[in-house]
């Protein structure tokens, strides 16, 4: 596969990039990465982290401006369209690769998926989509804000695309779908929840398993969670600032005091197991579901060791063939019955 | 001041209810309980666990009938007109006392808040308030469930309760009010959002220090948090379910292993003090706001201890003053130019 790499997104770029990128040469079978920006600065950075031999061999296509975390989304298709994102958004939606990854803005990258890569035919919309850490294991949140309203049908398309991808990216067999609500009934929730559950509970090409409550999600509520761009950001917040804030606390109480040291001291292994088994950075970043072709944001911290793991699932992602299965549901929904087309 | 408490409300009514109360009674100056539920009953639980002295000191307003958790919340107003939760509530608002506390269906509780006790003269919606806890003391999130569909002057009402309540009960100087948002800047959001931020920022009678991101709440976002019902229950849910996973997690850790078992038992306190630091359940439940007079809900797996805290605090909120401070901030915001009465 061939992939295309921004090198110029997220905190840690373009060094963390540059080196995850490398790694992921190293590691993946037939990965062919194509990195954009400037090439001059590429290369320096190469050198300064003694990568040169790895990334002279990866194609640069040479684009010096860069979209920061600060311009707004629409730039992408104006006065950044020269940066190192839009021009490898370009390059993916003109044939030149098979997908594109970029730790940069995720306002810009999904602007971008939308409406230079475009969306696959009978999408109504793109979905930003994370895997989040459960108890055990893993599970995806989508929409997590690429839309701020949404209707029963983008949601079912949403769901569509979210079991194609858990079952065929990330290896689970007949992943249970559920809609996040307040409450587990069919009649819980305001509008769109009601006419939602009612188009999940009738569709063939999802496992629905009705609602699932926020309370549920990191047990083990569902496979693949289902909810508005909006309530969707606020759960991914509202989980990352509660674990963040619960491990702090954890970190005081193992550091204060010389028993306590002595007690972190034994325990420390297993706590770093258990302080990454929470940290939803693990799983790479998030596919923006819904492009024609495969869009992953990687995590606006990643460094090389994510960078590493969102290239290998970007990478399956490209192998996965999921553009046609959701095409193929796509055409069995009908889901233009259901609603107008933009 | 006069407590009416509903003894057959919450998973561990009436014992833990019961023994709340005395314990409630033999700590707050002044304080005077009725109870209403099953007299029999009431007095044959309370001989169980040896508090009978106590117990034969208050009224019993004796009614056989108990609202479930599987009960509609209408039904407190049909076909459970007589039970323990209705007929408080109807003495209550007939002034036989100060407050109403129940553990019991939060649905029924909120439903007869507004229509037996009634709202407060200009309050278009009661709101479900609990306090919750962040990283060293507390906050309020309301709404978390009384009303799933919101306007932003309800939302702008909830503030000025929530203000009120925060600075009088819980005894925070000039609270800090958020709106609950997926960003920080003004323009972020639904149109809800955008406009009820407006509307804040104009309002004289709040501390609005703009929007608050859920990643941020659990830190020190605000001392209140203001959203619609179906956003906060699903933050309320998540952030609840986040923690007790993560404290599960750490249980396991702890326990796995005879070294990791010494060390438990060397941060046995400290830990102990933590998990209680993140129970939200401490702070013994929630205020629904806007009731004419105080109505509590206290915790529905409440124990004797968390009935006393939140006899406590109704009680606080009975002497507050709060009922009065909200009208004249409703008569300077004129509500009424900025929406439909219903």
């Amino acid at each position: 596969m061939r992939i295309i790499v921004d090198a110029f997104g997220g905190d840690n770029a373009p060094q963390e990039i540059l080196k995850g990128c490398a790694e992921a040469v190293a590691e993946i079978n037939g990965l062919k990465v194509i990195l954009t920006g400037d090439k001059e600065k590429i290369q320096a950075s190469a050198e300064a982290c003694g990568i040169s031999d790895a990334i002279s061999k990866m194609e640069i296509i040479n684009c010096p401006d860069v979209i920061t975390m600060e311009d707004e989304p629409m730039s992408v298709l104006k006065e950044k369209k020269e940066s190192s994102m839009a021009v490898g958004l370009r390059a993916v939606a003109e044939g030149k690769a098979d997908a594109f990854a970029s730790a940069g803005n995720s306002g810009a990258l999904t602007v971008g998926a939308t409406m230079i890569v475009k969306r696959i035919r009978g999408i109504k919309r793109v979905a930003f989509s994370p895997i989040m850490p459960k108890y055990d294991g893993f599970f995806m949140l989508t929409d997590v804000g690429a839309n701020v309203d949404a209707r029963p049908n983008i949601l079912l398309q949403f769901a569509i695309m979210g079991s194609a991808y858990m079952e065929k990216v990330m290896g689970i067999n007949n992943p249970r779908v559920g809609l996040a609500n307040i409450g587990t009934e069919a009649h819980k929730g305001d509008e769109l929840r009601i006419e939602t559950y009612k188009l999940m509970s009738e569709s063939c090409d999802i496992n629905f398993i009705g609602n699932v409550e926020p309370r549920d999600m990191p047990f083990d509520g569902a496979d693949v969670v289902i909810t508005d761009g909006f309530t969707g950001n606020m759960l991914l917040k509202m989980f990352e600032g509660t674990a963040a804030a619960l491990m702090d606390k954890i970190k005081t109480v193992l550091t204060s005091g010389l028993k306590n040291k002595i007690a972190a001291a034994m325990v420390y292994g297993d706590m770093k197991k258990l302080k990454k088994s929470v940290d939803y950075n693990e799983y790479g970043g998030a596919p923006i579901m819904g492009a024609a072709k495969p869009v992953f944001k990687i995590h606006g911290s990643a460094k090389a060791a994510t960078v590493k793991n969102a290239l290998k699932l970007t990478d399956s992602y490209a192998k996965s063939g999921i553009t046609e299965i959701i095409m193929e549901a796509l055409a069995k929904e009908k889901t233009e019955k259901s609603g107008e087309e933009e």
